[in-house]
C-alpha cells in the first residue's frame, strides 16, 4: 500500500486539513492557550509526549493524515521542527484493543489543539476500513471483488474511498466524470437503454466506460447488445442473477458484471458465487460506526 | 424549528454546497449530458418531475439543503426559475417507510446531477436525527438533556450538530472557541485543576464558561471550589455520580453537571436519574447509520 | 449541442469567470469609471447597445460564456436586469468575416469593463474550434475520430476541450484520473508493460480503462495480450501502423486503437485510412491562433 | 533577468500552480500510483532521474515554474527534500533542437504526476518568448520598442506578459487599473476625447497616465491638446503615421506615441521607422504556437 | 459620484462582504435565532422595520455597502425579495447629528445578524470621509490637491481609498503595481537616483510613471534631470519646498510635484501655497476615528 | 504572553497575510524589481540589513506578524533561509520614541516589498494596544476589568482583539456565536426579556452564557430574575449604576455586571468604582490612531 501522501499529491488535501482545523479551532482554542500560559508561568517547557491508542480491535486507516494535521499546526505556530509523529503500524494493518498505534512529541499546544480533528479523521476512516475488511473476508477466496458507491459523506469522498481500499475493497466510480452509469432515472429520462448508450458514446471522453443498471433479464440482454461495457444487476434474486451472468457472457465474453442491492455480511457470499465480477455496496460507508481511539499525554 | 436558511445565513453554507457538488461532478456529469442530448434529439422538453421517498422509518433532517443543492445547480446552468422544490414534511418530522417526503420539478439535467449530493446530505443527517430521537425518547420525561460532542465528521460539524437539534437533542460546544473545556490532557499538561482554571479566566473572552472533566469525587470538589462553571462527570459509576451531584450542588447551587461516558440506549435513563443536568455522547454521530431515501423521476 | 451551462453546472465555472474578471479589473477600471462619470455629468443614460462581430471566417465557440461574463458584472454592480445578451448564432456554427454574432445592451460600464475578458475567451476558444473543424473535415467520411490530448493551457482544460467538441472533435482523457495511460516514462519506471497493467488494475477504480503507449509491433502485441483496453500507436510509420491494427485486432477484436504523433492537416487522412479508431493530437490547442472578433458600441 | 520567484513574490503564484495541478490530477493519478506500487513490489527505490529536452529551436521561458511545480508536489507528498531540479539554461536563453534544458531527480511519482502541468507551462510560455524574439529582432537597432496588449489567455496574464519580457519585448498595461486607455468604445460612450480625459483625471489615482486611441490626424491633435500622456495611432497608413508623429511632437515634445494594428513580422520595421516610441501587438500571444519540449525518465 | 457597485464591479467585493459576515457570525448567531424562534412561537411575522441614524455630524461613506450586506444575508437565508434598503442620503453627503440616513425593512433575523458588520463598515469609512473633508476644506480654493498613501488597514485598501474620494480627496497609488515610487530604501539599495530610474524604465509596463522621493534640493534636481515623472518633496521646510518647486519646474515644466510629511489641519494650507501639485498624507486613514451611527428596530 | 503563532494556529492567519500582501503587490512590485535588477547589474549581492524603529512612545503589538510577512515573501521567492527577523522587544512591551524594536536581514526585494504591509499591521495594532494601556492604567488598582466590543474593522477582528489583550485589556465576545447578547433590538423584536432568554436557552449550545442589555433598574431586575448570566448596564448615570449593582447582586450573588456607554479616559475610573465587574468600550479600536514606526535599510 503506497502512502496517503503519494496518493493525494496534487489533490489539495493540505487545504482540506487546514479547513477542518479551522472548523474546530474557530477564533482560538482558549483551553489550550490557558495551558500554554500556565506552563510558561511555571517555567515548564512546552514540549510533551503522547500516545495514540486503539480502544477496540479493527483495521487502521488515515494514520498518516493525523501526522499531517499535527505537522500543519506546528508549522503554523512557527514550531515545525519540534513535532515528531511516529506511527507504529501502517494503514491497513489490524490493531488490537489497547494497542498503541502511534507516538508523538511536540509543543503541548499543538497536540491539544490538533487532537480532536486528527482523531475524528482516523476514527471515521478506520471504522470504514474495519467494516470493509469484514465484508472482504467473506469472499476472499472467490474471484468477485467488493467495491463501494458514490454514497459518501459530502467533502470526504476521496478519503472514505481510500479507507475502503485500505480495508481490502476496491473503488467504483470516484465521481460523475470518470465513467458513465445509466441508472433507472437516466433511462426513464432518455427513453431507453440503446439511445442512452449511443448518446453517451457521442459526448463522453472516449476512454470512458459505460455501465447500465438493469432489473430484468430483458434489460441485461438489451444493455449487452447495445454495447454497455459493464452491466449492473440491481436487486436481483440469486437465481435471476445466475441467469443474467450466463446470458450476458454468451453475448459478450468481455462484459463486466456487477451485483448490487441487499448486500450484507450474510448475503454477500452467495452473491459472489453467482459468478459476477464485482459486488457494490455503500454499507462500508453508510453502516459503519467509528473505531474508538484515544490520545493521552504522558505526564 | 426555524429553518436551515435562517440558521446558517452568514456562515458560508452556500460555498460548502458548491464545493460538495464539485466533489461529485468533477469535470462533468457525462451520463446526464448524454440524457439531455438524447432528449434534445428526440424533441422532448428538458423538464421532468420526481419524488423523494423515505425507504424506512425515521426522523428527517436536512431536507431544505437538498432543495438548495438543486436550486444552485439550476442557477448555475442558467435555468434558475425552472426549478421547483416542494418538501412535504419539515425537518424534525417523523417519516414512514415508503412515504413521499418531497416532490421536485425541473430540468432533467439538474435533477440527475444533483441527486446523489442531495441524497447523501439528507440520508446522513436524517440518520443522526433518527438515532438522536431514540436517545431523547428514553429520557423525555426527565429534566436531564441529551447533548452531543466535538466528535463530528470533518467539514460537517455545523450540519451534524443541526441534525442533533432536529432530533430533539441539544448541542455542546460547537468548537474550541465557544467555551473552555479542561480535559485530562489539559490538566496533565497544566499541572492541576485550579491553576488551569485561573489561566483560562485570564486569557479567554470574559463571557465564556469553563468546564472541567473529572474522574473522582475529589476532582469534582476541587473543580467546583476552583470556580468551574460546569463539571463533567466522566465515566463514573452511577453511585459515584449521585454522590458527585450532591457534593457539587452543596458547594455551588448554580453549578452545572454533565455526565459522559458509556452512554447507550440501555444506560441513558439511569444516568439521567442521577440528577445531572446534561448527558453528552457522540453516539448520535459516531454510531448512527444513514437513513435510506431515494429519488425517482416520474416517466 | 447542449449548452455550456448544462455542461458545466456544478463544476465551478462561475468562480473562474469571476477570477478572470478580477485578473483584468484589478483595483478598478478607471477608464470606464471616467466614462460613466462623464455620462452622468451630461445627463446621458447609462444604457448603451453594442454588437459583436467576427472579423474573419471560422467556427464560434464560447459565446454563452461571453454572455455570462457580462451578466456577472451587471449583477455585481447591482444592475442585473438591465443586461440583455442576444447571441445570433450558436456554438459550433460557422461565422463569416464581418458577420454580427451577438448583440448586447446594458450599462456602458458593464459592457466596457467586461469587453476584453469576454472577447479573450471567445477568441481563444473559437480559434481552437476553427482548427478542429479543419482537421475533422479531412476525415469526416472515415470511421476514425479525432481526439485531443492533455496538452492544454493551465486553468483552461475544460473550456479548451469543450472547444474541441464544438469544432467536431472528441475528447481524450480530461485528467489523470479518468483513465490510466501508461506512457514511455511509466513503463520505464515500472519495468515493463505487463506488470504496469497488473498494478493499475489493482489500484484504480474498477470501471476505468487502461491505455498503453507503444512504439513497436512487439509492444503492441505485449500490451494487447496483457489486457490493455486501448493501445496507442505512437509515431509509427503508416505501414507499421497498418500491421499493428491487424495484429492487435486478431488478438482482441474489441481492442481500441489510437494513432498519435506527427498528425497534421496533410497526414491525418492517411493515418485514418490505416483503420485506427482514434487519432489524437494536441494541434488544435497548441497550434491554433485566436479567431479575431470585436465589440463595438453603437453611438 | 531577475527570476520568476522575485517577480511574483506576493502575487499568489503558488496558489495558481496548485490549482493547475489539481486541474490535471483531479481525484488521483492512477497511472502513477500503479507505477509506484509496482516499484514497491519489486523492491525498487522510488527515486528516478529525468531530462527535459527542447525538441526545436526557440527561446525558453518559464523554466523556474516547472521546478516549482515539482517542488510543490514533492512537498505535498511529504518528500520535499528528495527533489532536485537543475535548469541548465536560463529564461530568455536560446535553446537548440535536441538540447537538454534541465535535469531533475526525485520520486518517480512526483516526476510522473507533475510532468504534463510543468511541460504545458513551459511550452506555452516558450512559444510566446520565441515569437516575441523574432519580432524584436526585426527592430532591434531602432529606438521603437515592441509591447504586448491585454489580449491574453484568461488566468495567465502575468505569466504570458512575463514571457513577452523574457523574449525581449516590453509590457503595455497589465490590467484595467494601471493606466487609463480611452478607446473607440470609451470615446463613443463618453461623447468625445476632451471630456473623457477630464473625467479620467478627476477619478483616477493621480500618478496614472492617460492614453487615447486615435484613427485620424484630427484625433491626434485633439488628444494631444487635451492632455493625453500617450497617443495611440491605430491602424494608420505609414504616411499618416509619420504625419501624426510630427504633429503630436510639435504640440507636446514629451508626448509618447504608440502604433498599433496590422503589425506583422513583415510590417513591423517600417512601422518602427515612422518614429513612434512603441509598437503594440497581441501577435506574440494570439498567434504563437507552443514550443515543443519533452521529459524523459532515464532508465 | 458614481456608485460603489459600479466602482467595484469585477473586483471581488461581494466575496469580501461574505467573508466579513462569516468573521462575525462564525458558527451561528444564537441571539438572533432565539429572537426568530420566539417570534414564531408567538405567531409574529418575521418582517420588521428599522432606521439608521447618524449620532454625530460628518460625511457619509459606504452606505451602499450596508445595503449589500443585508441583501446578501437575505439571499442566503432564502428571503432575498423581502429585504428593502432605502438610503436617504448619498455617499459624500453631509449628515447631521440625529439625522436618519437610511431605512430598511426585512426579516428580523437578517437585520439583527447583519447590523454590526454593516455598521462597522459605514462607521469606519465615514470616519475617513469626515476627516478628509476637513482637510480638503482647508485648501479648497487652491490648486493643490490632497491625496492619500498606502498606509491603509490590511484588507480594506480599496474601501478606505474610496472613502477618501468620497470625502473630496484624491488617491495616490492603489498598490505597488500601478506606479513606481523610489523611496529612501529603494535608493539606498539601488545606489542612486539615476540608475534606479533607468532600471525601472527597463522593467515596468511602459505606461507607468516614476516618482522619486527627495529630501534636498540636490535630490530634486537629480531626479528631475534623470527623468522622474513625479518628484516628492519629503518633510521639507516651506522655504526649501518653494525653492524646489521653482527649480524643478524650470528643468521640466511638466514635472509633477508632491509634498509629504508633517501634514496637519494646521500646516496644510501653507504647504499648498508653496505651489506643489499634490499633498499626500495618511492622516485621513491613520488618525481618523469612527463616525458614530446606530440602527434601531421600530417596535 | 504566549505568542501570536500559538494563539492563531489553526485559524488561517497565514492565508490572511498572503491575501494582504496580494492586496498591496497586485501584479508586481515594479519599484523593487527595478532595485533588484540594478543590484544584479552592479554585481551587488541581494542581501541587505534594516532596522525597525518606533517614532513615538507606545505599546508594541503585532511584531511577530511582521516577521511572518517577510518570511512568507522570502519563502515564495525561493529564498526562505536567507531571511532573519530579530525582534528586540515583545508584544506588550513599551517602546520609546526612536527605539529600535526589530532588526532584519534578507533579500532587498523581500524587505522592500513586504515593508508597507508589515508596517501597516504593526502600526495599527500598536495604536490599539497603546490606547488600551492608557485606559487600563486608569483602573489598574480596581477589580473592574476593561473589555472591548464587536466594533472592529471588518477582517481584522482577531488581531484587533489580540491587540487589546496585549495592551492589558480583556475581550468581550469574539463573534455572534460565542455568547448570547440580547440588546435593545433583540428585545424589541422578541417582545420582552424573559421570553427572549427562554428562547435563547432552548436553541443555543448549552455551555454558552446569556447577557442582557438594560437601561433601567426595572430591566436589571427583570433580567436577573429571568436568569441572565450577565447584565449590561447601558449608559446609566453613576448613581443608577450603583443601585443596579446592589439590586442585581442581592437577587443573584453570582451575577456578572458590565457597564457600557460614555466610557472615556476621564469617566472610566468613576464607573469602575460603582462595583461593576467589567467595563466595555470600543474606544481602543474606534478612537485610536496608528502608532508611528519606520523601517530603514542600512546602506
Amino acid at each position: 500500500m503506497e502512502g496517503v501522501g503519494l496518493l493525494l499529491a496534487g489533490g489539495g488535501l493540505e487545504g482540506e486539513l487546514r479547513r477542518w482545523l479551522r472548523e474546530d479551532v474557530g477564533r482560538g482554542d482558549w483551553s489550550t492557550i490557558a495551558v500554554a500560559t500556565e506552563r510558561s508561568r511555571r517555567g515548564l517547557g512546552q514540549t510533551v509526549r503522547a500516545v495514540w491508542r486503539a480502544k477496540e480491535e479493527g483495521t487502521i486507516a488515515g494514520l498518516p493524515l493525523a501526522g499531517r494535521v499535527f505537522e500543519l499546526l506546528a508549522q503554523e505556530s512557527g514550531a515545525g521542527e519540534a513535532l515528531a509523529w511516529r506511527p507504529l503500524i501502517e494503514d491497513g494493518d489490524a490493531c488490537g484493543a489497547g494497542e498503541v498505534v502511534a507516538e508523538l512529541e511536540g509543543p503541548a499546544a499543538v497536540l491539544l489543539t490538533g487532537e480532536r480533528t486528527a482523531l475524528n479523521l482516523v476514527m471515521r476512516l478506520s471504522g470504514i476500513a474495519t467494516l470493509t475488511r469484514q465484508y472482504v473476508d467473506c469472499i476472499g477466496d472467490l474471484p468477485a471483488r467488493l467495491v463501494d458507491t458514490r454514497k459518501t459523506t459530502p467533502g470526504l469522498r476521496l478519503l472514505e474511498k481510500y479507507a475502503v481500499r485500505v480495508g481490502g475493497g476496491g473503488n467504483h466510480r470516484l465521481g460523475l466524470d470518470d465513467a458513465v452509469m445509466l441508472k433507472d432515472n437516466h433511462l426513464a429520462a432518455a427513453g431507453g437503454i440503446a439511445p442512452a448508450i449511443a448518446a453517451a458514446r457521442s459526448v463522453m471522453p472516449y476512454p470512458l466506460t459505460i455501465e447500465v443498471e438493469t432489473e430484468s433479464i430483458a434489460q441485461v440482454q438489451e444493455a449487452t447488445v447495445a454495447g454497455a461495457d459493464i452491466v449492473m444487476l440491481d436487486n436481483m434474486p440469486l437465481e435471476m442473477m445466475r441467469e443474467a451472468v450466463t446470458i450476458a457472457r454468451s453475448l459478450n465474453p468481455r462484459i463486466v458484471l456487477e451485483a448490487s442491492g441487499n448486500v450484507t455480511l450474510e448475503t454477500i457470499r452467495a452473491i459472489a458465487e453467482t459468478g459476477v465480477d464485482y459486488i457494490s455496496t455503500s454499507a462500508m460507508v453508510t453502516r459503519s460506526r467509528w473505531l474508538d481511539l484515544s490520545m493521552r499525554i504522558i505526564p
